[in-house]
């Protein structure tokens, strides 16, 4: 679903780092014709995302490795499940699988954690959301692996979503003033998102027609009355010290979307591990 | 300490995936004189890692931003120490806010869990170690930081030390024959480094005069063997299964390097914040 | 406004494609210490645009040159009107000078013909917007010289506006079946336009809450009903056959937004000369 | 003919302005295995240049997509004509259509705006040329359409012919001077063309042998001395104010090359539709 | 054995740098299905290298060849034999021709030389070492060629080993001050190596268990004698003033690693010729 | 002279193969803020070329560094001379130390050997002249040595120079049918050299009117009578078996350009050293 370009980039990144010039055991070691059979195996229990990265690695690492894919993006496994094997160039299955496996190790685990999240607020009316807390040159992959775990994605970039802080508020003196003077100029596909730390801010966001409301690490009981007052005129979006204790709760508010920084800034990885056996 | 190109070529991948055109909301909403102080400050305990990139930050992402920077990379920081003063452009401060805490927070995440490992080792022989399982393009972002935190540097990459695994040695037969036949195609700069499981393998791989040696998932028990075994003629390396709560056990058993995938694999971000005040 | 990366990105590959090894006529004629005065004038009347880069383009052209902008982006200016003056290195000035023109002509270029469109729908509620009919490498540039004339910005790219078209919706059978598939993965940030052909996919359009809704090659009876029948529930976009004869009648229908690829993908440069006086 | 590591740094640069991240509109509703039949047609009469490049955006863009090219660069297609069909792939179909037809429309109408010129020389001397104003990063691609509509390229770059212009005559007192000089130092591959005002300087740059003479601004009648006193022993080159009016004048003058800034960086864009019907 | 992402991306450079925008010649005057068989034939004897790399050129140059190779890298050559026949399009061939020559013939160059030095130590300890004096972009094509004829590759940057010289022995009084130094913080894959000009810090060097030691423009006696204070406890490497003439003295003094710069600083380029034959 | 971004381009390449993450030696080792002063000394007789290249390494190697440059491209230095002084950062002088070495000798090793045929041709006809044989990314920096040296560049690459060898020949059955082809299509700044084989070929190419005729492998003998029958009509380029033992006998025959591959492809690095002293 990602651009090939941009995959291809980062995979050729991560093989530059990781072999640099050449593999200084394997290539004075394993012979070019020598073949092998490799295979992924989970090692935990979570959902699966980054196969075809994961993939694609030993396409740019040598190639002359077949594929065989079982489980894809999306699949919850379980721990000893086979995601997929590998047959081919065993140079190139020996030099490939640190970079395949920190990709896919990676992103399992942001679809893992935000999966996790994702069922812990089922019945209610809150999606979960990524933010713009992500690592650098890596946000398209990580922003992907929140979707394939049932997240949603809040804006790319500065550029195609505007949400107003204090910061711009104050430069303004008002909400009104700053919305007003953002809409002059902003395009018409643009949403703006303003930021409120209290119930009287949110109802100068909705009198001005914001799209969507941050409520910015405000309690549950103010955030039941936020929505209320909002009574479906903007989305509300709860951010800050969200955790998986609490979660529910402020899901439970009414909120439409929950934010976590979490679910990209501190990624517990998602061990997979790769196994493979020489053909004599 | 840092290659400047390397530095600036991650911070303008990271703004350009984060800014992309402009900033709709900064750049519409404020004026180009308009003028901030901002200051970063600590919102956990912990070793501070990544000051000068954060602050590069600035420069790259508009610029006309003065720092002051109180604390520097190594510094102990405790909850609520200010961490450097920005004065400036709020323009660059607002663009380039997001990008410069995701990088400072990211190495500072990963010196401080280094830095509770050395903690936990002191006093006995053993080093803490990284290894190759860091995210893509930012290895070496990831493994200064794990040198701030008081950790060492396992190879770089695949062309600056050997290590033999299995798949290896199965394809010479044996531990001596792939040594052997390293030894006459690499450098004399390259040190080998063999993966054993059990005690005979170790033997195997002293004979050969192995510079280093890779303990793989080996109980305490068979570790302090294999430390009596050595006695010295290699250094040993403890691998695999690693926790806080096990750390000093393993280091007890008299190994030389512990190493640990988590420390680049399945980073805790450390909290920071900015905090920014216009300047009427 | 723009990233000052990204431009000067295209004009280091502006400048390799211009000079590519080195100016043999400059470069062999003409001494290092040689100095001149240069200046920009404008041949045509029209909105300025594209200064701050075309003065860039000296500083990596060779550097060594003073800048004195008499006029900035958005002026109105009027042919003979003095735009900036540059004085310095004459082999700056020389080697620098094809691609600074180049870039603030076509900038201009845009800006004026985005002003004439604004300038004719002036007092109606339709504002001129652009199209991703724009030139490989140059979207940033052209769409800021869109907004520099008065225009308003499309959305950038595919990821961060969402555009029904026919076969996205032949795909899911209807206009309903197709949002609300879309509602389910997109994020709450965006929004959602169709293009409908006729009034009754309008009023589908309109039944599914679509935040924006274009008017293919409606006729401007069409298009008024569509105002009618709207009533403000979104907002419309006429495009298609737009000219600068009918464009004020589209505009008198009511709708909101007139867009046009020709501003982009039409450019008629805008005629701005440097000349250049030596120093003796 | 052009070099296809070019062309693809063209195309990926265009596509990931066009999709940055995803579509999301495509990439959300559309199913990988869905198919479609799209093709070109011409809805207007001119040159065709640009297939290639256009057909190339796809296997760029996802690929899965079948070509079948009917008219190549060069044919005169007319309102109507079936230029080329693309089977395949839903998916790339939708997400390449942009950067094709931007592609395929940009050169479409260089070649053909060139085509109308050389036409209106037809049965004199004059050839006609196109000049260094380009744009930025397009260079290549524009200069192959001026030749695809019969049209000669001037010098690529400032390396590759050597041009002397007023300032650089200034720098030595005079035109023998200034051609003395440069010819001790310039490569033997290398043309020298001096740019002359009046009669004057053309007997002087005859008296040096200058190959190639350019006219700036000169009237008709001058033009036609200036032919009659080169005799042949130089080419001339006439330039500045060329219009569709007054192109086929100038040309009887007896110039050798008509060369206008035009015919690049005020192009007019060539529609080209494309129609996609999805296969059920 | 090298990355192909690398190899890639030094041929497209080079192709950019001989091509740049098309070649004028063979472009203009060659038909699209024009074929040729070409040949490679060794016009003098030594040891090929980068056969591969050269082969690889025609598919980026454009394609449609196909490749039969003969002698493969490491092979002996003698004057006439032929390397490799290429068949296909004329144009690719005659386009790809100097680009893959040069590479060919550079590689050539170096293999050759390596392995004279290569030969004439052979029977004694010595083994042939390269340096860091190599060509900017190069480095990893060089020492690549270098271990294709025999010789072992020294640190390929300053990432990988560390070597003390006086400047850095200097800041800490002394070199057991600066090694242990060092100790501290290096990780445990990394040798030291130690520079050292008398018998008097080769005996401070060894005292510290510095893994390598470089003897530094000593004559023959004096490395005789280190040999014998040494006895085994590090590597030896002879560095300085080494010269075919002499090489072999050197080797015979016991030192276990001679290193020359002028393997890849001063190459004598292998002649290699492309002979071409239309099919008519 | 270069483009700046060229050769910054090729610096920062240069020094992340050299550096590639840290330079463990000095970062380990060396304060910040420790500083030295070094020069650059000749430890040969030649031509100097590169020391601004050079000197702008330390700027890109970490800055902090004065420099202080006593001779400049051109000069001809001797066996002992300063060339230039720079003060500063201890680490940035060790940092930069190999690779401004590495440019700075093999572009004075370029200048030193063309300057030596230059003068061996001095008072006759006959300039020095490089050619395409040149190293992968290299090509403006050798090239730019050549002329420093004293000798002129032939084409820069295929797109700026034509040049018809057998095969373009053979494809139009006779260099008359080519040359006529060529014309037609190539741009007016063009010269076409022709390639022949003996004097018939000769007499032809004369009568098409090439601009330059190459001498491929002929006699001294033959190219007497070349230069009697050309009698000034075309450029003659003789080309082939150039030793510095026979240039001055192939230059005595009158020809007007001697063009050597080895000035580029074979260079013979010329010895400068860095001398540092740190200060206490």
């Amino acid at each position: 679903m990602l651009n090939q370009f941009y995959i291809d980039n980062i995979i050729n990144t991560a093989l530059a780092e990781d072999i640099n010039y050449i593999d200084v055991t394997t290539d004075n070691l394993i012979p070019d014709d020598h073949t092998s059979e490799a295979y992924f195996i989970a090692k935990d229990s979570g959902v699966l995302c980054g196969i075809d990265v994961a993939a694609r690695v030993f396409d740019l690492a040598g190639g002359n490795v077949e594929k065989e894919i079982l489980l894809h993006d999306g699949a919850e496994v379980k721990k000893g499940d086979y995601i997929a094997f590998f047959r081919g160039s065993t140079k190139t299955l020996l030099k490939g699988e640190r970079t395949a496996l920190n990709l896919i190790q990676h992103m399992s685990g942001i679809a893992t954690a935000t999966n996790k999240c994702v069922k812990l607020v089922e019945g209610t009316r809150a999606s979960i959301a990524d933010t713009r807390k992500t690592l650098p040159g890596l946000r398209a992959l990580q922003k992907y692996a929140v979707t394939v775990g049932g997240g949603k994605n809040h804006r790319f970039n500065l550029s195609d979503g505007a949400m107003l802080k204090d910061n711009h508020i104050d430069a303004y003196g008002s909400i009104t003033g700053a919305v007003t003077a953002l809409r002059k100029k902003a395009g018409h596909m643009l949403k703006i998102e303003v930021e409120v730390r209290n119930l009287e801010e949110l109802e100068e966001a909705l009198a001005n027609k914001c799209e969507v409301i941050m409520l910015d690490n405000m309690s549950d009981e103010e955030m039941k009355k936020a929505v209320e007052i909002t009574d479906g005129r903007a989305l509300l979006e709860a951010s800050g010290n969200v955790t998986l204790e609490n979660i529910r709760q402020k899901a439970l508010t009414g909120v439409d979307i929950i934010s976590l920084g979490a679910l990209t800034h501190s990624v517990q990885c998602f061990d997979i591990s790769m196994r493979i056996k020489s053909n004599k």
